[in-house]
């Protein structure tokens, strides 16, 4: 079966290959090729029973789902005590999607089984992941649930845990010594000489994730519009990085808004590491040619699992649509969040605590609904 | 409020307190006093949400929930291909329900988030956990989210990715010198002495567990007739050491029985390691009365989070009334499976795999649908 068609988000070219869009990415500009958005015209949101595989006609694979149990996780009411000292108080609701329930413990899960779903349907049987995070173990664990090979190009930054956990998933774990680019042009070489599928993208400026996988996040849209059902939810904020989540989560939306399914979307909020925000950068210029364009320095963050210099074009245009926002928080704000979670019984990954730190900001509007994606357990970077 | 009353299961006394029948202790046998079953008539499943709190009216606890999303965990279908050399072809079906999606990564959620909630009702301000294992993670979550003072006794035992999860909750970790009796005898003195409210047992023979907490297992047995609503299951097969998990499922499949939303309970199996196995034992003895009084030597194994010397008598009623089994498998064979599961991509607790170790003989019955419980992720006990 022939794949479903990728067209550029940004210029509407066709584009065959995983790299992403090579006009626009000659203009600087990295932008991932997608398939149409579906079509969910009589779907029967209270009956979805969430993961992208609870609703497989919105997905762009018609082979046989790969599934660990994905998705369908809870999502949390926060306190929203006024900290002492300030004279705000709260009066709005802030919830967290947890995403640490996933089966190999984040919001990667969602993607990798569509990503290694899509790599069965192309007659690969290796499959190869870049990646110093989550996306590692999901791939690792999808791969070994379908039967296929896979290799994780890491580096030495990896967490002792996650590294444990991508070994006992019978993954091939290659530490390259060399920089970010050189391991990109090692996988690369990998895909165009052995034939090996691409989980994670490899181009340069980054495209943002391979982009059947990417579509399994529109399940977290979902899902969040049938917990809340009727209600309206005024903003999800998202741990940034190349923006898969927020843009899967972005066309999650406009699905649901097309179809009729949710009276409006939420504007979404780019969470990021002060060490390494693209997306607020950006959103300081007022041109669009120059927020597409924008480079800043990336430096070492808390927030381990995000860090980017460019943003991924797919993350802007989540963010236009939905008149959305970027902030940048410093490790200090991020590790006060992650120790406040702690105190209310969440043990999350410090990335996760970027998007909640933010949320608490929105939350203070009277009578917000405010969701932040918390994309991963904690239980990988405790120890080692 | 009143907390619900509790009656010994075996000779029906009521008993105000929390460590058993003291009754039947001094029979020598471990009984639990527990609340009376709940009435599910007119329950609508398919509307149920799962979690012990989405069916409110089935617990003996009326205030206000203690929740962290806990819950409403995926049943994932296992590969049953034959082993190689071996004759016999799988023919039923292997389902593995995994509690690892639960908010501190273990099916001991559903009984704390019940648990904390009781001690809130109680006027408790320090709950107290005696644990080597995920029970102590799940106190101490559910007591931040509470509010409450949470103090763990543990033993060095403990893998470091456990011991650093509950610091990071906030929990008080007291390591216990000497013997599992003196570190029981010392949480005893605290509940007597110092109003502790206490979550796990602390009195010998153990009756298995805090009443009011064990009643959140039930949710299990409401999930998996939700979600194989109409489907005959043939077996759930748990990992058992003070059989609160077993007792609480069994609970509520007679629960759902009596409401007539189930047309027949299914068979529970109680699996064990070898070097700790008394159910096994004592279902070798025709007279339940030895059976009751069973005892066997315990000594280390790989499933370090199970182990007992007697068989929990709430264990032994919950195979009686289901005409279950217990099946023991040694440290070889529950790491085989180990590496099984992860070869198709679910990295587990060892405790975990004896289920579904026990649980891949009673599939190669023609037609059969068993369940095994996956009780906990692995990922605690990776590093370290």
């Amino acid at each position: 079966m022939p794949p479903t068609p990728l067209r550029c988000l940004r210029c509407d070219r066709p584009t065959g290959s995983f790299d992403g869009c090579r006009s626009c990415a000659a203009e600087g500009i990295g932008v991932n090729a997608m398939p149409p958005l579906a079509d969910l015209s009589g779907v029967d949101l209270a009956r979805y029973p969430g993961g992208p595989w609870g609703l497989p006609t919105a997905l762009p694979v018609t082979g046989k789902p790969v599934t660990l149990g994905e998705g369908n996780t809870p999502t949390i009411r926060l306190r929203t005590d006024p900290d002492s000292g300030r004279r705000t108080e709260s009066t709005g609701e802030l919830w967290l999607k947890y995403e640490g329930g996933n089966p190999t413990g984040s919001h990667k899960d969602r993607a990798m089984a569509v990503g290694v779903a899509a790599a069965v349907a192309a007659g690969a049987d290796t499959v190869v992941a870049a990646s110093s995070g989550n996306a590692g173990a999901a791939a690792a664990a999808y791969a070994a649930r379908a039967g296929l090979r896979c290799v994780v190009f890491t580096n030495e930054a990896v967490p002792a845990g996650l590294r444990a956990q991508i070994d006992a998933l019978g993954a091939e774990r290659v530490v390259h010594p060399g920089t970010a680019l050189e391991r990109n042009e090692a996988m690369g070489r990998a895909v165009a000489e052995r034939g090996w599928y691409p989980l994670t993208s490899f181009s340069v400026p980054s495209p943002g994730g391979n982009p059947y996988a990417n579509e399994g996040y529109k399940s977290v849209a979902y899902e969040l519009a049938r917990d809340f059902a009727g209600r309206r939810i005024d903003a999800v904020v998202v741990p940034t990085s190349r923006a898969d989540l927020l843009g899967g989560i972005g066309r999650g939306f406009r699905e649901l808004t097309a179809a009729g399914l949710l009276a409006s979307a939420p504007r979404l909020v780019a969470a990021e590491p002060a060490a390494a925000a693209p997306f607020t950068a950006a959103l300081r210029h007022r041109d669009r040619a120059e927020q597409e364009r924008t480079r800043v320095a990336s430096g070492p963050t808390v927030a381990f699992s995000l860090g980017e210099e460019s943003p991924c074009w797919q993350g802007l245009d989540a963010l236009w649509r939905s008149g959305g926002s970027a902030v940048a928080l410093d490790d200090e704000a991020i590790l006060a969040e992650h120790r406040r979670l702690a105190a209310e019984g969440l043990v999350l990954e410090p990335s996760s605590a970027v998007a909640s730190a933010v949320a608490r900001d929105l939350v203070r509007e009277p009578g917000a609904l405010v969701v932040a994606m918390g994309t991963a357990t904690g239980l990988k970077g405790l120890v080692g």
